[in-house]
């Protein structure tokens, strides 16, 4: 921490921080509290900032955040997308050779990568390398992901805003399907979750029991097989009591025999396979079997990217992890990534701890199987427990010319076009 | 008018008012505005709504919406879907004799109708039936169509919210993509618009000239053909100077032939073909002849339902619409429908008409030739000066427990199920 006069007597060097896997649209808020935090440290230097990522720190792509004006760093708060740019890259052990000599010549001596899964096994390694070869570095994860798998901390920046647009788009569509119900309709609502459930999920907290609003009725995550049957008789069921029959899918959804229900069968640049579809197999069910209509609606990438409806209390503990992983690396951490404690759910209180990136790195934390209920596709109410702290407050976007007003780095021009980069 | 006293002269009886067609997250504002106006005309008793549109007149299924409370019309103006419930049906001639039947027994002779075309035609029949059996009735249609497809209407009560959502989601998905620009990527966002391509061209206004943010790059409207390999080459053009291309695609494009690019075979209760897809083959078109990934986003119900980033604008337009229709209505209007005149671009002033129904029913308005660019795959500047004022100003939403709160009438409860419809 820095002591009053703003020197903390730590390792003398400057900041790198990088953001790393999809963005999440508050990842940006993880952005300026890194920032922010390294300016109250007179141990600080420079703050540098690399360009799409684990790419970046091996290319030396660097921007001086420092330069950037007050405007464009609080605008950071609320812009969603990655500020420096992102990748899908993994880091292999030949790119670690150029990645410390940008940060020898770039007198890195702290370095922040905030991201999911990957990125954290990234800094463990970045960190571990710097041991083996005597280079003074202060590694720390910031932990980011709208898919809130992360081991260790209670919850993941980026999942409580994605879960209130969910939850906020799963409502409106309610009462729309509810208003065009003199004849049977299903609604299909395709979200994203390769592997965990925890977005699907969270749009449980669109129900509003007691009122014509209770939707969404069925919800299916990738925790339990998908079974095409089960499925239709659980639509009919809905459809004896309701006019219309709501229904929220994780895109990972996968049979008894653990295949994807349908696969677009194209696969990205990590060689994993291109899911889509799972809403068009539900279509396809219920107007084949059924003959309903049904309707989808795939939220794609508007759900990690609607910083218009984001949840103040997601922005501000994104923020605060920035700031906690300054303070923890001028202390003398490293190898370490902040995690989100949760002192009490109601008043809800969070205090802020490391983990070691050992039990981070390459774990994935499923949904957990007691707050799914019996019939295997509806959230139990434990859950909203949970979740609900999760998405309070509505972060405040500033509007011009009647679109959301979003800001993007004066340095990072190189940025803009593909000829930058290759 | 109402005079001093709420004393009009004018035809004395009481005011039924339905809703029809797809909702909009303004129609509520426009039944708002009906029964708010409704109870300054001392001409005026009760104020009806016909639940489920057409077919609660035809059936006499009416609530009281001046028993309704206060907070439940405040809540309408910001309430999406239909309050009273819509339909996707037909009024028959023959369904004319028990709509005559239910207005006479409940001393209905004022007529509000909220809708689009199929709704003014509708209007059209009824006050012409009137006139011919001799029932005082004055019939007024009030516009509402996301749409835009409304003839003589400036513009229509609707579109500017789905606009501005639809600007605010392309900006923020093309921010993200930006962010992900460590490959070429592409990305498809499909929006209503079967006929006519307002929708569709409305996104440009989330185009940020100047900063990376230019998207956009390519928006593909009905109105133009759609040929595979020119917009193959197209996006090649796109991907030379950008590291990601942004496409806006129409669910209702067509091929030279007239056919829809894609269809998912399935007739909806009126017998038109479901669209579905659009974004899809475009997917596909890119994926298998450039290889390279591209993702889509189906913004379906969502668009016509996201109250939660309306325009004020467009809803004050909406709420005026219904004043202006029970006011033209007692002031002994008939057959007419509620028109916007825009009277000036900057500073934006409008005033409101009403237009023959003759004129208006069965009439589609296209996008005009005017304001498409040389290449068909995008909009011209000129665009901006009409569309950018319909979106301007944001209408605030309560959030309750992290959602977006709305009403729903405590009288529609014989709405709410199945059975009671039925």
């Amino acid at each position: 921490m820095a002591t009053e006069d703003g020197m903390d007597g730590g390792l003398e060097g400057n900041v790198l921080v990088a953001q790393s896997g999809g963005p999440t649209v508050v990842i940006n808020s993880s952005l300026a509290g890194v920032v922010q935090e390294s300016l109250n440290h007179g141990c600080i230097g420079e703050v540098y900032g690399a360009l799409n990522g684990l790419r970046g720190i091996a290319n030396g792509h660097l921007v001086d955040l420092a330069a950037e004006s007050q405007h464009v760093i609080r605008g950071l708060r609320h812009t969603p997308g990655t500020a420096l740019g992102s990748c899908r890259f993994r880091f292999q052990p030949s790119d670690l050779e150029n990645a410390f000599q940008v940060m020898r010549s770039h007198g890195i001596h702290y370095l922040f990568l905030i991201g999911g899964n990957g990125s954290q096994i990234a800094v463990q390694l970045l960190g571990e390398h710097a041991a083996k070869i005597g280079y003074p570095l202060r590694a720390i994860g910031i932990p980011k992901t709208i898919d809130n798998d992360l081991a260790i901390t209670d919850h993941s920046p980026g999942y409580g805003s994605v879960v209130k647009y969910v939850a906020t788009t799963a409502r409106e569509i309610a009462i729309d399907d509810q208003s065009m119900g003199d004849y049977n309709l299903v609604s299909i609502i395709e979200v994203m979750g390769r592997d965990a459930g925890w977005i699907a999920a969270g749009s449980v907290l669109a129900r509003h029991m007691g009122t014509p609003f209770d939707a969404p009725h069925l919800i299916y995550i990738p925790e339990r097989p998908f079974n095409d049957g089960e499925f239709l008789t659980s639509v009919q069921r809905v459809l004896e009591n309701n006019r219309y029959c709501l229904v929220v899918v994780a895109e990972g959804i996968r049979n008894a025999a653990g295949d994807y229900v349908r696969t677009s069968g194209i696969k990205d640049p990590l060689g994993r396979t291109e899911l889509g579809g799972a809403a068009e197999h539900l279509q396809f069910l219920v107007e084949q079997h059924l003959k309903i209509k049904a309707r989808t609606t795939k939220l794609g990438i508007a759900q990690r990217a609607a910083a218009h409806c984001a949840s103040l209390r997601d922005n501000e503990e994104a923020f605060q992890c920035g700031v906690r992983a300054v303070q923890a690396a001028v202390a003398g951490a490293t190898g370490k990534m902040v995690t989100i404690v949760r002192e009490n759910d109601s008043p809800y209180t969070v205090s802020y701890a490391l983990a070691d990136l050992a039990d981070v790195a390459g774990k994935v934390r499923k949904f957990p199987d007691a707050w799914i209920d019996e019939s295997g596709s509806m959230i139990s109410s434990n859950f909203f427990r949970y979740v609900s702290p999760l998405i309070q407050g509505e972060m405040e976007v500033p509007y011009k010319g009647g679109v959301a007003e979003y800001v993007h780095l004066q340095g990072g021009k190189q940025f803009e076009t593909n000829s930058g980069q290759r």
